[in-house]
């Protein structure tokens, strides 16, 4: 189901209020190109991100990744493309607190619940918690998924090159493709 | 002539409010870490400029540089690495101003004035000014060169692997190295 204009507006401009709650100023033409990912579920307020992408050039990749209380971006894996390595990605927390969870040993009582209906499709479960100024790196072909804490979270990713539609995602149910609005 | 330790802290302490201004969180770690680069020629205000690296892995780097108001980081270019194309750098404004110049058709009147007595190490002129929210991409072997505008300016940088040490620059006195401090 595609998103509606009217939706994808909205959460744009919520997205909005987020970035400048951690004070990252815009251009009008960022603004306008707020990507809304809902990874093809039509859940997004559960499953979904909002992503400003800055640059995505054959070598590097940086973003502003915007999640509200709650939501998940649900589990993946950068595999190898075209014989390259996969993604290598550094989250650092710009505002508000974010749960990672890659794999490794479980922790005991995590902070964050998968999307409901859905939790069959979450299975790495140690976790990191970031703060604002805290960050963590994610190397290629590791399992991970991250939720935002109750106030949301916007997050800085500085990566390799960033080529989505390769994403391996433990859901079968999920399509990363190009954002499609209705 | 090493920087000292009082004139190190101050600096860091005066990098750290551009920083807060730019509403960019670091941790303690991070705030001692600053790094405060005079290039060798003992001028820091003039030439020079402070650095938070975030992370600087075999593929990824990302950094805040802090400029004082007309602090310059004098011209220089980022030659092939060990069989790898140099670095390529993104710059992205977040407070303040900053003007880049680069290769290619000379701006008349440039918002710039190089250092004083170094006037003859600068010959690259195209200006590109950058407001908060705007940004420039520089490619591997492009001659360039910053300085911060009246406010001075924080900067984000988003690159591949930063190895300063073999940056060529056009002043021959300059030297990028691990800073010494006396």
């Amino acid at each position: 189901m595609a998103i509606t204009h009217t939706q994808r507006e909205e959460w744009q401009a919520r997205a909005k209020q987020y970035l400048d709650r951690a004070g990252l100023i815009l251009t009008p033409q960022e603004q306008k190109d707020i990507e809304i990912a809902d990874l093809g579920l039509g859940e997004f307020e559960q499953t979904g991100l909002a992503l400003v992408v800055y640059i995505n050039t054959a070598r590097v990749c940086a973003k502003e990744l915007v999640l509200l209380p709650g939501q998940t971006c649900p589990q993946h894996l950068h595999p190898p493309v075209n014989g390259q390595p996969g993604k290598e990605e550094t989250f650092r927390c710009r505002m508000g607190e974010v749960y990672q969870y890659v794999s490794g040993e479980p922790t005991s009582n995590p902070k964050a619940k998968p999307p409901k209906g859905r939790e069959h499709t979450y299975n790495v479960w140690r976790e990191i918690v970031l703060h604002p100024g805290e960050q963590y790196t994610i190397m290629p072909e590791t399992w991970h998924w991250f939720q935002g804490g109750p106030q949301g979270a916007v997050v800085s990713e500085f990566s390799t090159r960033s080529s989505d539609e390769y994403d391996l995602f433990t859901d079968p149910e999920i399509r990363r493709a190009p954002e499609v609005v209705g």
